[in-house]
C-alpha cells in the first residue's frame, strides 16, 4: 500500500485551463461538400468566385420595357408598346426590346437587351397595337432599374462573401449555395480517442457479472457524446485493465491516431498510478491534481504526438470535469464560438456548508415557486451515483472562500445547455409504479423516489411542489407556501389518490406455505424488508404492532424475532427481486409487483398512496398536469394488479 | 397571362400555424444505439432493468471491516484487526470478513461478506498480530454503511430512470450506460422531402449558364440544412421544371417517401400554379396564401400520404417561413423540445415605416453602441438577395397594424440561434481587397461593402461603428457619437490608412495601346465605371475634371465623351471581369486587380483609404482590433500590387 499515491499542491482551476490550453489540439483544415456543412467552421474567407445574380434579372412577372418609354404614363394616359416575344426563367432571350416595345417576362428570366426596366403585370394590359399585332398598355412609369436585380447586385465577383471561423449554418449554406460553392473548406474536428480503465467494466449491452463487482462503463459513451456535442470526433478504444504494458499500448495507439486522449474510467488509486507512469515515461506530465471539487484527481500532459487529460473515474466528476476544462478546448480547436451563456439565476432554497478550500462545481436543481421566482438547491447523491447526472439541471461554481451558502442568497447556476428549463412538475416521496406510468403524462416532471417519510420532511420545507405518500402519515402533512419565508407552514392538499394492495412476496407457488405475519415472527424464513423511508415499511411496522398488540408483546420483540427485518432495500421491487434470486424466502411487496415479476404473493392488506401538494403550488401546471393525470388514469390503475382509485 | 393567379383571402399566421399543425407528420418510432443516441428523443420510459450498482460497493479504498469493530477506535485507541485478503474491483471476493478481522478492498469492489463497512486508507496502519500475521490498525470508528454504496442506491431495479419525451444528452447517456441500456427506445425524424421548382436551377457545383438565366439553388441545401437543424430528416429531390406531369411525378414520388414534402425554389406565377393543381389532383389545399411578408405565397396541404408545405422562392422568404411555420412542427413530430428562447432586446436605430397591413418578419442586425446598449437596424436587399441571410442576425416581429417603428423604440429581435450575438465590429463603405484581408483578423466583423460615399452617410447617422473611405472624402466625416441623442456629430476619428494605386483596366497586352485618360475622351472605346458610392469612381470624375480645366472644357463635357460613364457595375473586380469577357475595352480599377486577374494597367495615380471611426466607438474592441490589423499588416499590403501603408 506504500506507494499509493496521494495528491499534494493541487493545481488552481486557471492553472488547469492555461495546461490545457498549451496542449496543441488543432487538426489540419480539410474540405467538406456543402450538404455536410452544417455546423463547422469556415477554414478560410470565400470570396465570391461571381456576380450573384450572374445577369441582370427580373424580380417581377410583368414586362421588359426601356424605361424612357413610360415616362409619363399614368392610368389615365398609358403607354402602348408592341410585344415583340416572352423570356422565360432559365432560358436565353430570343429577343430585344428596341425603343416602343416591350416583352413578357418572368420573375427570374433574363431582362433581354434594350431594356432597363421591368413594369409589374398588375399595371398593365394586354390589348392590340394599330397594326393589330399583340401590345400591351403600361399604365404607370418606371425609373431604369425598376424590377430589375442587376448583375452581382446582391454579391460581386472578387468581394468578400464570408471570413474565417464563420460557424456555417443555414444561413451560411444560402449565401454558398447562391455561389455555387459545393466544397467548403472547414476546419478539422479535433480527434478525441477515449481510454476507459479499470478490469470491472463492461460495455453497455454486453454482459454482467455483478458477483465479480463489474459494471457497466458510464464514462466512454459519456464523454464521447460530450466530445461530440463540444465539436470534436470521438474514438472508443477498448478497455484498459490496470496492467502497465495494456496500458502503455492503449494510450500510445490512441495517442498516435488522436489529437487528444483522454483516459477515465477506473477511480482506484492503483490505475492513476499506472497511467501517471505511462505518462511520464511516454510523455510529460504538465499537471498533476486540481483545486476542484468533484474532480480532484485530473491529469494533464502530452503523450507521444498528442494532448493528454486524465479524467476521474466517477461518472459526475468525469463529466464535470470535461465540461469545465476539456470542452472548451475542444470547442476552440474545432474554431466553435463560446457555446450560449446559458444560466439562470435563483435563489438558494437551503442553506449548504463548505467544509474545504477547493473550489466546488456544486450540481444544483431547479424549481420555481409559487411567484414564478427560481429556487436552487444542491443535488448531492454521493460521487458514484449516475442518477444525480439527470437529477441536476446545472452547476453552481462556488469560491473556495466561501464557508456557506445562506438559504434565500442568490446564485447563478451555469446550466448544462440553453434548452435546459427547471421542471414543470418537482416532486418526490414513495416509489410506486402506478406513479411511475402517471408521470410519463406530466411534460418535463422530475420525481425523486426518496420514500414516504423522507418526501414529508422535504414537503414541509418547502423546495418540492408535492410529496407522494404511501400508508397513512403519522399527522397531517404540510408545506411552507414560501420556503424563504417566515410564514410557517400549511396544510398540504391532496391533489391526488389512489390504493395499492401490499404484502408478502414469496417465491412462484409459495413452496415455504406463508400464510401470513406470524409466518414471519414464528418461523425460521429469510426475509428483506424495504428501507424506513418506505411507506410500505411502516405498513409492515404497523401490522406487526398489531400482531404484537394480539399477543401481549412489543412491537419490538416482533421486529427482532423477523430475520432480516433490518435488510433493508431500496425500491419498491428490489426484495422481490432478493427472492427470485434465491437470496431470501420472503420480500416486502406489492401485489402488482407479484403479478409483474410472476412471483407468490400473501396480501396484507392495501393502503392509500396520496400526492400532497404545497398548497401555494397547487396552480402550478405541473401540479395540475399530475392532478389531471391521476383523475384521467383508470387505464394506469386497470393495468397494475391490487391497484384502484 | 390571364390564368396568373393572384393570392386573394390571405390567411393569418395563427390559421397557418394551425393547418400544419392539423397535418400529421409523427414518424413512428424507432431502436438506435446508444453510442448514436444524442440528440434524439426517447419515445417511451426507461425503467431500471437491474440495480445500479448490482452488489455493495467499496467507495474508497481502505479496508473492509464489520463496523460494530470499530467501534470506539480512535487515534489513541486504535482497533486492531487480522487481516484476512483483499479484494479488487472487478474480482469476486474470496475472503469472509469474520468478527476481528478485515480485508483490503480497492475502491469499485464488491464488499466481501460479513463486512457492514469500509475504513479509508489513510486511517489505518499496516501492523503485525499476535500472531505474527498481517494486521490493520484502524485509528477511527465507522458506522454500518459507511463508504459503501449498497446494491440499488444509485438506482434499484424496476426504478423509473427517463420518461418518455426526454431529450438525450450526454447525462441520459451516462444514466443509461449505467443500466446497461445499448439500444434506445426513440422518437423517430421525421423525414421532409424537398422539391426545388425553376428550370432556371442548377445544383451548387454545377455548370452555370448565366446567359441563360440559370442560377444556382439556393433553397435545396439552405432548408435542407434547417430540416436538420430542426431534427428532421432532409431527402433532396431533383429539381423539377414547370411541366405539370413532371412535378406531380416528383411530388407524388416524394410525398410517398417522405412524411413532409416541402416545394420551394420557383418564384414565378405559374410554377406555383402548376404546383397548385398538383395538389388540389393529387391531394387536398388547406391553405392559399399568409398574410406574412415575407412569405406570402405559402401553400399548405396534404398530397397522398404525406403532409405538404409550399415555401416561396426567393431564398430569405423561403427559409423565413421555413423557420416561422415548418420548423415547429418539425421539432414537435420530432419530439424536441421547443428551442432555448434566443431573443435580444435593443432600440431601433432609425425608423422604419410599413405600408402594407401584412405581419412583417422584418430581418434586423444589432450594434452595440458606445454604451454597450443594443441598437436594432432594418436589413432589406430586397428578397432576391442572399446575402441578407448572413447580413442579419434575427428578425423582429412586427404587427400588421404598426404603421412605424421610431427610431429609438424597443424592440425585440428574435435571434436566429442563440448564439448569435451582435458582431464584435459593424463597418461599411469601400470594397477593398486589402481590407478584405484585414477584416479575417477581426473577430466576428461585419462589413457592409456601400461604397464610400454611402458608407459617410451612414457613419453620419451614427449606426455603424465604423466606414471606410477610399479618395479624399469632400469635407471632414463626422458620425453622431449616439444616434438616438440630440448631440449632433462629432468629427471621425481615423483609425487607419493605407494608399492603393488606380487606374484603367486593359486587356492583357493593352492591344488598344491606352495611355490615359485621354484615351477614354478621345477614342472610341468601351468603358465600364464603378457606382457613384465607389470612391474609385470619384478619383476617376475628378481627373476627368482636371483634364477637362486643361482643356478649357466642362467636366460634363468630359463626362458625356466617354462611351460607358454610366454603365457602372458594383465591385471592385467587376469592372476588370467585364473586360476580360470582352465587353468592354477599357474598366476602371486597381493595380492590384489587373495584376490578379492577369490584364493590363494604365495607372491614374494613388489614392487613400481610411478607416474612419466613430468617435464613441474607437475604444470598442472590434474597432480596435480593425486598427491592430492595419497597423499589423504590413504583410497584406505587401501582397497586393500597388498597395502601401
Amino acid at each position: 500500500m506504500s506507494d499509493r499515491r496521494e495528491f499534494r499542491d493541487l493545481a488552481e482551476p486557471h492553472e488547469a485551463h492555461e495546461a490545457i490550453a498549451s496542449l496543441e489540439l488543432t487538426p489540419e483544415p480539410e474540405s467538406v461538400p456543402l450538404r455536410e456543412a452544417r455546423g463547422r467552421v469556415l477554414a478560410e474567407r470565400v470570396d465570391a468566385g461571381m456576380d450573384v445574380p450572374g445577369f441582370d434579372r427580373a424580380s417581377m412577372d410583368g414586362y421588359a420595357v426601356r424605361a424612357r418609354d413610360t415616362f409619363g404614363a399614368d392610368e389615365a394616359d398609358p403607354a402602348t408598346l408592341d410585344l415583340v416575344g416572352a423570356v422565360h426563367a432559365g432560358s436565353e432571350p430570343t429577343v430585344t426590346v428596341e425603343p416602343g416595345t416591350c416583352a413578357e417576362i418572368s420573375t427570374g428570366a433574363v431582362v433581354p437587351d434594350g431594356a432597363d426596366a421591368v413594369v409589374m403585370v398588375e399595371r398593365t394590359t394586354e390589348t392590340t397595337g394599330e397594326d393589330g399585332a399583340d401590345a400591351i398598355e403600361v399604365r404607370t412609369s418606371v425609373a431604369p432599374g425598376d424590377h430589375v436585380m442587376f448583375a452581382g447586385a446582391d454579391i460581386a465577383a472578387g468581394g468578400r462573401a464570408l471570413g474565417p471561423g464563420t460557424e456555417i449554418t443555414p444561413r451560411e449554406i444560402g449565401l454558398l449555395s447562391a455561389l455555387g460553392v459545393d466544397e467548403v473548406p472547414v476546419r478539422g474536428r479535433p480527434t478525441v480517442g477515449i481510454v476507459s480503465t479499470g478490469d470491472e467494466l463492461v460495455r453497455p449491452g454486453g454482459d454482467l457479472h455483478s458477483e465479480r463487482g463489474q459494471i457497466y462503463d458510464v464514462n466512454s459513451y459519456t464523454i464521447a457524446a460530450g466530445v461530440e456535442e463540444a465539436g470534436g470526433e470521438a474514438v472508443l478504444y477498448p478497455h484498459a485493465g490496470d496492467d502497465y504494458d495494456e496500458m502503455e499500448r492503449l494510450l500510445v495507439e490512441a495517442s498516435e491516431e488522436c489529437d487528444l486522449v483522454l483516459s477515465s474510467g477506473s477511480t482506484s488509486a492503483s490505475a492513476v498510478d499506472v497511467i501517471y507512469r505511462v505518462i511520464e515515461d511516454r510523455g510529460e506530465l504538465l499537471l498533476h491534481g486540481v483545486s476542484v471539487k468533484p474532480g480532484k484527481p485530473m491529469l494533464i500532459g502530452r503523450l507521444t504526438d498528442s494532448a493528454y487529460v486524465g479524467l476521474p473515474g466517477y461518472p459526475v466528476s468525469a463529466l464535470t470535469i470535461f465540461r469545465t476544462f476539456v470542452a472548451p478546448a475542444i470547442r476552440r480547436a474545432a474554431g466553435l464560438p463560446d457555446p450560449a451563456t446559458a444560466t439562470a439565476t435563483g435563489r438558494m432554497a437551503v442553506e449548504e456548508r463548505y467544509s474545504e478550500g477547493r473550489m466546488r462545481l456544486m450540481p444544483a436543481g431547479l424549481v420555481e415557486d409559487a411567484a414564478g421566482e427560481t429556487l436552487v438547491y444542491p443535488v448531492d447523491k454521493g460521487s458514484g451515483a449516475t442518477t444525480s447526472l439527470v437529477e441536476a439541471d446545472g452547476v453552481v461554481v462556488v469560491d473556495p472562500d466561501t464557508e456557506y451558502l445562506a438559504a434565500g442568497e442568490e446564485v447563478e447556476v451555469q446550466l448544462f445547455s440553453p434548452e435546459v428549463r427547471a421542471p414543470a412538475l418537482f416532486a418526490v416521496g414513495e416509489d410506486d409504479p402506478a406513479l411511475s406510468r402517471l408521470l410519463d403524462r406530466v411534460e418535463r416532471p422530475r420525481y425523486l423516489p426518496v420514500g414516504s417519510r423522507e418526501g414529508l420532511r422535504r414537503l414541509r420545507d418547502g423546495v418540492p411542489d408535492a410529496a407522494v405518500v404511501a400508508g397513512e402519515p403519522g399527522r397531517d402533512p404540510v408545506a411552507r407556501p414560501d420556503p424563504l419565508g417566515d410564514a410557517g407552514t400549511e396544510p398540504a392538499e391532496v391533489v391526488g389518490e389512489w390504493h395499492r394492495e401490499w404484502g408478502l412476496i414469496v417465491p412462484a407457488g409459495n413452496p415455504d406455505d406463508v400464510t401470513g405475519l406470524a409466518d414471519l415472527v414464528d418461523r425460521d424464513l429469510r426475509f428483506v424488508n424495504r428501507d424506513s423511508n418506505a411507506g410500505l415499511r411502516t405498513a409492515l411496522s404497523t401490522a406487526l404492532g398489531d400482531l404484537a398488540d394480539e399477543r401481549g408483546t412489543t412491537r419490538r420483540e416482533a421486529t427482532e424475532a423477523v430475520d432480516g427485518f433490518d435488510r433493508a432495500v431500496r425500491a419498491h421491487e428490489s426484495p422481490a427481486r432478493r427472492v427470485l434470486a434465491g437470496d431470501a424466502d420472503v420480500g416486502l411487496g406489492l401485489r402488482a409487483t407479484a403479478a409483474r415479476l410472476d412471483t407468490g404473493f400473501v396480501s396484507l392488506g392495501t393502503q392509500p398512496v396520496r400526492v400532497y401538494a404545497n398548497p401555494s403550488r397547487v396552480g402550478k401546471p405541473g401540479v395540475a398536469a399530475l392532478r389531471e393525470a391521476v383523475a384521467d388514469g383508470a387505464d394506469v390503475f386497470g393495468s397494475l394488479a391490487g391497484y384502484e382509485r
